[in-house]
């Protein structure tokens, strides 16, 4: 019998970092929403277009693409998540990068000691080997945010809603110096109700997890300081020289299609429609299935009345946060055991007794998923009444 | 009266990085040869394509497009400049990425100091800035390699040709311990003979001095060393989870209507024979302005036989390295007052008395350069002959 993900094993046998596999979360349960949306959405680029390193050589990002910075605005109008007046806008190949700019930008060249970056457990585990892979000086880990007491200013990261578990979440450490990061990778409607339009100084989006185009590698900041930004245009500049051109022009047709998919809706519905739709449907199998196993719990989450799909519902995010009963401390080897890769918790700074499993896959891996959770504690205690025979 | 690259002119007054200004060499005088090809290196990319983070789960490189490694490998076949037998091929968000990669790849990660790496002055001036920005406890800029003399590991660049000056390079720290990284962006028959396939251990090439696609941020390297290749993938991983496919598919296309103009040369020759007779156009023009100036002296080369294009020639450089007379120590504030941009010495590890200057240009621009060039001795005699009345 095969495992779960199957298209996942080989990748994940071959990934060069072991930590970094089942990190990545891939959006392939877009794809059939742009199959059907069909050409409308198709990208065209001859040979002689975008050879420069410039976009717009007047601005503050000069590789940002304006018709991609235009469909961004457009966009969190529309979705109402995010302010974006007063804000310069910074385009990163994933917001991978643009999490290192920030960084770069916030900590003093001339410090004595790196500045500490924390964020709350469960936190994103990619956010430790990022920051710690070049032993810089400018900037370190310095773990859960909740125990952290360190004198001296600090960045803190809040992912909203947060990778892994799904909660919105806000700052957790009580005291002054801190810079705060906002991670909204996750704040769209079909993860999430809309509660107000997000308004923080630095704001961090990708297209991965809104419109699924992760092979495009690109991400957004929304910045308030105009310092800020300019250091991580520069950070940008030194470490990749700008943005793919051709991925920031398919990103700009994307999003207008988005756009126009929220303002003309056809039978297929907008995008996030078809994607909240789809995850509502998916979390209920998955709720059905750790009920019928009977030993895992998921995190509860309470309804909220979202702004742009005008109807009230609970949080159906990205990633399920599952826990397995107390008596298996370890989830993980459990789950690989009974042919389901996940990700052990321990990784995102709490007990091994949790894991991480991505609820954006291709439909059919999808239903292989639920059906194998759902039977675990059939064939469990099957195989303790044979041995008990 | 305008500035020389005027269209810079703008660029340069909002690069957040004023280090960085003059450091691009924009590669826009290839847009003709692409105006004129085409339809045939247009692509054409449907929304519901290159979803996933993946290329091919299956191989060392799992985010590089199988059709780009194919199209790289035909490419160095035909034009004979690089060895891939036995090389693994890593993909990277331009060749500055892929640089970083083997920064990280080759220091180890337990070491207790940063290892050094060195290139012999003048070297490329990003190297010690993109080296030391993050202040890396596993590397750090050492500087000029013919004067580096600390004992134990290191790591030194060989950039042939060399940017700024164009000259053939090879190792020059004359001691063991030394990891050798080939920067080979301008190793392509329009710049210099192809003498021999490059066989070194590591690599670095780019589109963007190639076929002039710098908008696309597409570089590649070939590595003999399996474990190498691996850091260097995970390094990509960590910093972008991978390089845009978009750009890839694109690169992959340029590079085939590339190889077809060489195979079925058509009016208008391959690229190469294009860019290649563009290029000694403009050195003539260049040498001629020199002379008519008399105010300056460019490098010497000596012709060499060019495998490829099958006739010899000598080396026509990317970039002019223009030193100025002794009288004149900082040529960069010289040239400024004359209305000519360029890069000082200083940025390189030499003297203020040369600068760089892009030789890559649109044609427009190029022209202005070389005419106002041409007359700076011209002018300057005038203004001392009216001071003299």
């Amino acid at each position: 019998m095969g495992v779960t993900f199957s298209s996942f094993m080989t990748v994940f046998r071959h990934l060069s970092d072991p930590e970094l596999k089942g990190e990545i979360g891939d959006p392939t349960m877009y794809e059939r929403f742009w199959q059907q949306a069909g050409d409308k959405s198709t990208i065209v680029i001859p040979g002689w277009q975008s050879m420069s390193y410039f976009s717009d050589a007047g601005s503050l990002c000069w590789f940002l693409e304006p018709d991609f910075a235009k469909e961004i605005i457009r966009l969190h109008k529309i979705v109402g998540n995010a302010v974006t007046e007063d804000r310069h806008i910074v385009v990163g190949t994933g917001s991978t990068q643009l999490y290192q700019a920030v960084l770069y930008a916030l900590s003093p060249q001339d410090a004595v000691e790196p500045l500490s970056v924390v964020s709350a457990a469960p936190f994103y585990s990619s956010y430790p080997l990022i920051t710690d892979c070049l032993k810089s000086g400018l900037y370190k880990w310095a773990g859960d945010a909740r125990s952290f007491n360190k004198e001296g200013p600090f960045i803190e990261l809040v992912t909203s809603p947060n990778n892994p578990d799904g909660y919105a979440r806000q700052s957790v450490v009580n005291k002054s110096g801190g810079i705060l990061v906002h991670d909204l990778a996750y704040y769209w409607p079909q993860y999430t109700p809309i509660i107000s339009a997000a308004n923080h100084d630095i704001m961090l989006f990708t297209v991965s997890k809104s419109t699924g185009h992760a092979g495009m590698r690109i991400g957004w900041a929304l910045v308030k300081d105009e310092e800020v930004a300019k250091k991580m245009v520069k950070f940008v500049e030194l470490n990749t020289i700008g943005v793919s051109k051709d991925s920031q022009l398919r990103a700009a047709k994307v999003l207008q299609v988005v756009i126009s998919s929220c303002q003309y809706p056809t039978s297929l519905g907008s995008l996030f429609d078809f994607s909240a739709h789809l995850m509502e449907e998916r979390w209920s199998l998955l709720r059905a299935a750790v009920r019928q196993s009977g030993l895992f719990t998921l995190p509860e989450f309470s309804p909220g009345s979202c702004s742009f799909l005008n109807r009230s519902f609970a949080p159906q995010p990205a990633f399920a946060w599952l826990k397995c009963q107390e008596l298996m401390q370890d989830c993980e080897g459990f789950l690989r055991s009974n042919n389901i890769l996940t990700r052990s918790g321990k990784h995102f700074g709490v007990s091994p007794q949790y894991v991480r499993i991505s609820m954006l896959d291709r439909d059919e891996n999808f239903y292989i998923f639920v059906e194998r959770l759902s039977t675990i504690h059939l064939r469990h205690s099957i195989q303790v009444d044979e041995r008990g025979e």
